[in-house]
């Protein structure tokens, strides 16, 4: 699938959960004021949907429709969005912008941010868990346990602890000097454990063979670790105009990125792996996985 | 059930369910260092555990042995932990002490206390989803999403916005002058949420009736009334060495309590028909739900 193709697919794909999206923080819903307005802002102000997109193309390979899939695709972007505004916060990142918006803190202010991300993971669980006509509860209880041990204490909340105090933020010291295993140990908690949720769901909600839920889950990890090294040569690289957000903050925060360890052009060479990794993981797809592969080059060459 | 009777069988189910959270604390579970630690500190540093308590009962009472419900009387008490820790932070009600201890944020830092909190709240919701021989994942998903639904943007977070808005926290204003049904409102979301859960998941794990589960709903908001209600008599009443927290911190911020709206005579009858109420939802229990009724009397009553 060419790249372009990909670009369109995702776009149509994005306004679909979108709208999902915005019936499930709609005001009939939510109560409007403050708590319900924050949250819209937080989730509804753009973003590539690209964790969905996963979840609805890995439910594909097995079957599983658009829509059956589309309650699971959102919980997790309500995840993804709960930690971005967390993360945001003075204590944590104390980013001003995001999607180039305000951040929730700075658009409300931090309690309502705080309690904003609260709701909003809380949320995830409610949608992953909501009765459907025809879904099986057992389905829905393993996503809700596989869920919550990607999001949790040994996945990405792990990584982001890991992450501050890379940073020297815990000891008031300079950054720790970490090794090459040590950043890609910290970045596969920090963004691949929702990446690997993301292509496990479908193989899930599909019931999956145990290999093929393996050959998900190492699709899924590698995704994120492409992601993740684009997104840091990105914030060297990009202009903010570009990314909707400040760049080059991480190598001033002394955040551990792979390009600050091994420099751009090894950084750049763990790029093209991991994208060889995430092709060689979906091999016995063949081209009913061309999306998910499409996926991966598209994590891998994107400028913003 | 005499008070000291109910005070001896809470103190030991207490010990049980101390012994099960750290089981599911532990640091062959969670990671050592500095997250795990401080989600230990949160959870494992006291408490009554009266939460968990009466989820058991309630449970028992559909003859559901205390061993089956544990797991959901712990999700419930880590969900409760981890609103104390934000509700704690800075940004909120700035709090040093809790159970007689420094605060999360105090003895950590506030991203420490921010992360420590999203990770209990995710662990509940992996605990109560865990998959367990006989356990049948229906009313795993039953429970998953009516804790949800109690802890999110129409429950317990939304009684947490209602809270600071009426201190006049956003507009950096006079706090607000609400009416009792407006603080009973509030209170309703902000600590009956919880409460309702709690007696509604014995139910539910137990399969009741309908009729059943409306009846432990009805008890479990009467029993999270007269809780609140002895809470904000206490905290005008009570010496910090009693209740291990500072008192009298809630009429001075402004916030919204009984006492301060109706006066505390006016908020003692309101106690005593929240405690009249509980009893009347167990009528038709009859001695069975003699130790649910005994922790309406108890919530009532406390000095701490």
């Amino acid at each position: 699938m060419a790249t372009t193709d990909f670009e369109a697919d995702l776009a149509t794909t994005g306004k679909q959960v979108d709208a999902a999206l915005e019936a499930l923080l709609g005001e009939r819903v939510l109560p409007t004021g403050r708590l319900g307005d924050a949250m819209r802002h937080a989730v509804l102000g753009g973003g590539k949907r690209l964790r969905p997109y996963v979840v609805l193309r890995s439910a594909e390979l097995f079957a599983i429709p658009e829509a059956a899939a589309m309650p699971t695709a959102c919980a997790l972007e309500l995840l993804h969005c709960y930690s971005l505004v967390h993360d945001d916060l003075p204590a944590m990142d104390d980013d001003d912008l995001r999607r180039g918006r305000p951040t929730v803190h700075r658009a409300y202010d931090e309690a309502t941010a705080i309690l904003a991300g609260d709701a909003l993971l809380t949320l995830a669980f409610e949608v992953v868990s909501a009765p459907a006509p025809q879904a099986d509860p057992a389905i829905s209880a393993t996503l809700v346990h596989t869920l919550a041990r990607a999001a949790g204490a040994t996945g990405m909340a792990a990584g982001q602890i890991l992450d501050l105090e890379a940073e020297g933020r815990f000891d008031g010291g300079e950054p720790l000097s970490l090794s090459e295993s040590q950043v890609s140990h910290l970045q596969s908690l920090k963004t691949g454990a929702l990446f690997r949720f993301a292509a496990e769901a479908g193989a899930i909600l599909g019931k999956a063979s145990p290999e093929d839920r393996v050959r998900l889950v190492r699709y899924g990890a590698a995704l994120g670790r492409a992601f993740q090294i684009a997104d840091d040569l990105l914030d060297e690289e990009a202009s903010p105009e570009e990314l909707g957000k400040a760049t080059a903050k991480d190598r001033a925060r002394g955040k551990a990125t792979l390009p600050a360890v091994i420099g751009k052009g090894a950084a750049r060479e763990k790029l093209a792996e991991a994208v060889s990794a995430a092709r060689e993981a979906l091999v016995p797809y063949g081209d009913r996985a061309s999306r998910l592969l499409a996926a991966a080059d598209f994590a891998a060459t994107r400028r913003n």
